[in-house]
């Protein structure tokens, strides 16, 4: 069990979430959502939603009964790992969406494509990380994969299959690009079906899809059918929200928060009208603007807040919520990262989050990554695992009697170090913890980069590849990219 | 006014915080403390408590009513700006001790001792700082200062007097090294008369001195005489536990926070003992042990744990705190350096605490320093004194009606800049919010540590030497080191 401090309820009131809500009601009733899917535009129409051209504006009992459906928490399986997720479980983290660029510490940290190799490496990073549970299969599209083929996209989940026990999360949906064989609902049920059939579990949940809601106000073609694909075939969501404040939502935090309230309300209703009961998460890395730039901001305090916001809303509905980043607008590993690491990890651990993307390995705005990064962000997630274990005051861990025997100006270090020393003490690898002149430490112990460095390696030795069946290895090999097949 | 978010409350409970303060009680009038003061010891025996050797046992009641003096709020008065400490203010920071090292990045990076230069660089720093409002005379004793006078601890302070504006803090105590004229109950009293005097203030407070206890149970010889001399001239006091568990205290974190308030209350009682109501702020930086070195961690989840419930304990005896540190144990200013940062400073500013010492620029535990790291440190201090003023939810600030205007697919990008986006949105200095190709913006922009190091010539270009009279100049005269005489 992992303990909900609540951070959240030091900065939004209960008032202050009912007041969101009631506002959010009536925006889809009075403004209503653009849905780029005639399929769910139908689903809304047969359930009382009022349709005009692609604007839903739903009632607020059509939304109220959808979303009392969904379930607290849910477990989605692997190979041969499976994760719950819910309020009163640690937060499931993914590893990052291999980014575009890789900042390659082999070569000085100059900036390259990323490759399949790249990706092969992600996986078993994910696949050995002491705080990823679900491995990100994400689709990146790198030059060197085929994309001469009417579906490059199962070749890719396939490699993820291929490569990791844990179970899968999708963060980028199947589109008309990368599957062309036939319509993208369609596309999806096959896609979810490859993997039902990969891990021959038919009732189970065994996979998990990233559902991106397009700001202000709508859901995409892509993402519409990514909801009613993963509805179709009763397999979880996370409906997400990644609005820019005063571009794609409101200039303000509170009014950002509510639009992005609704438009997740949007999503979540739709497939509890399709599929009663079907997991879904409440999902939200919204960014302030950045207006000097008009870039996002994902390292901001503004995020943070705007997170705590909304993990406060999908706790009022008593929905599974994700949030919290490991992410940063830094596109160099540097203090930068960290402070903004640190600060948008948060949310996640200390707020708490059940579900968390990208928590570990992405910088440069979501476009840069480095497996360096990946080992240096596992530590801070692990820093604050142990803040959130809190502090264990009774009459007995305050050693009364300890403190009499060694009296004043006495040394407490004596003998073997004590079992409430070793249960209280988180010890970081990679960081340094060593005294003594700055330059000595520097000769003997490298950057805190050339050490990450090492420990990635480290972590490819260690990986093992997953132990399949002939038939699942059968499988694969009729989509693995060339040069990847068994 | 400077919102107390009580994040500590997430983290330790009235009832143990109860506890502790019944142990810290039990601990006082039976283990006792050891004091290496005639003085005081002196005053403990008038008042009641039992004196064996060095070590003082204090009935209860000595204790309570001591401590019932200490006011809420007090104010030191510089040269020309004043600063108030109690819980409804700011967290008033003070910039790093000058460090014995200094990372040299206009020579790639490198290590070199500090020296007055930089100690005049520092006071540059501080002066111009938008988050420093109480400047460290930190009186290093660099390797360039002559130490043949019997007194070389005034010609330090000297310098920092010439030097700022803003009010003086004393981090290092007089002792017997740096001031051989006198007993230290003397040289404390004779270096607050120089500022007196300096200042032509006789009954303010013009000066604010650290009095770092000695753990375990235990106040030494040089602090005693800081304690004694500060409460004679009635000029406030910081006692300041820096712990570390298993070594210097309990192996527990409970026991560690226990054993510190009970050494805080015997400092603070012997001074409200001499001088009912002086000033006095509550303060802990105490560290776990990193048993693997034998190092203080400053840079802790387990730090950050304690330092939440020393600022339950204090607000608990209605005393001002001193917490928060921008400190690390990392030797480079990197990733390390920019988690730690934001770590330990969460409790000074969303914890919340009314001081803090070496809120930027310290590194290497204590004993490295950078200019850059400075500034830097300045951004995640401006990062969270944004998160600490949270979320504004309101009818208006949902802004209902602007949502419903832009609809489903608009852009709020229009005309001007809204006024509630410049007012909730906080844009940094130095850490990036460009987007575009990595290579580009390396390219353009230089690293993090390249900007930093521009910002700090542009700082010591905006800095003004303080208008002084000639009173004040003839006075200073008399100690400045050669070199920087007016």
């Amino acid at each position: 069990m992992y303990q909900n401090r609540k951070l959240y309820e030091k900065y939004i009131t209960q008032e202050q979430v009912e007041l969101i809500h009631e506002y959010s009601l009536k925006i889809l009733e009075e403004v209503g959502i653009a849905i780029e899917n005639d399929y769910a535009l139908e689903v809304f129409k047969k359930h009382g939603a009022s349709v005009e051209g692609q604007v839903v504006r739903i009632p607020r009992n059509v939304v109220m009964e959808a979303i009392a459906n969904v379930p607290g928490e849910f477990t989605v399986h692997g190979l041969e790992k499976s994760v719950t997720i819910g309020e009163k479980y640690d937060p499931v983290n993914t590893g990052p969406s291999v980014p575009t660029m890789i900042q390659d510490f082999k070569n000085g940290g100059s900036y390259r494509d990323s490759m399949l190799p790249d990706v092969v490496n992600y996986y078993k990073l994910q696949e050995t990380s002491p705080v990823v549970n679900i491995a990100m299969n994400s689709c990146t599209d790198t030059p060197d994969l085929d994309k001469s083929a009417d579906d490059y996209f199962t070749p890719q989940l396939a490699l993820s299959l291929k490569s990791v026990t844990k179970p899968i999360y999708q963060v980028h949906c199947v589109n008309t690009e990368n599957y062309k064989k036939t319509d993208l609902i369609q596309a999806n049920r096959n896609v979810l079906n490859f993997q039902k059939q990969f891990y021959d579990e038919w009732d189970k949940y065994v996979s998990l899809t990233n559902c991106c809601v397009l700001s202000p106000l709508a859901i995409g073609a892509d993402v519409a059918a990514a909801l009613i694909g993963c509805a179709l075939e009763n397999q979880p969501v996370i409906p997400i929200s990644c609005s820019m404040t005063n571009l794609t939502s409101p200039p303000s935090l509170a009014g950002t928060i509510t639009h992005d309230n609704a438009t997740l309300l949007s999503a979540i209703t739709l497939v509890q009208l399709i599929q009663p009961g079907l997991g879904c998460i409440y999902g939200t890395v919204t960014t302030p603007t950045d207006m000097r730039t008009i870039q996002l901001a994902i390292g901001s305090p503004e995020s943070y807040l705007m997170m705590m916001g909304s993990i406060a809303m999908a706790r009022f509905y008593g929905f599974p919520v994700r949030s919290g980043v490991g992410g940063s607008n830094s596109f160099d590993l540097d203090y930068q990262a960290g402070v903004d690491a640190f600060m948008m990890l948060e949310p996640g651990f200390m707020g708490k989050t059940d579900f968390m993307l990208n928590s570990v390995g992405s910088y440069g705005t979501y476009n840069l990554g480095s497996p360096e990064k990946m080992v240096l962000d596992e530590q801070t997630i692990l820093y604050q695992k142990r803040i959130n274990e809190g502090l264990n005051v009774t009459a007995e861990t305050i050693m009364f009697d300890n403190i009499k025997e060694i009296g004043p100006r006495g040394s407490y270090l004596q003998g073997r170090t004590p079992k409430i020393y070793r249960k209280e003490h988180f010890l970081p690898l990679l960081f340094n913890r060593d005294g003594g002149k700055p330059g000595a430490l520097m000769e003997s112990k490298g950057t805190l980069i050339e050490r990450a460095s090492k420990e990635v390696e480290k972590r490819y030795e260690a990986y093992k590849a997953p132990d399949l069946t002939n038939r699942q290895k059968e499988l694969l090999n009729t989509y693995l990219p060339e040069g990847y097949k068994f």
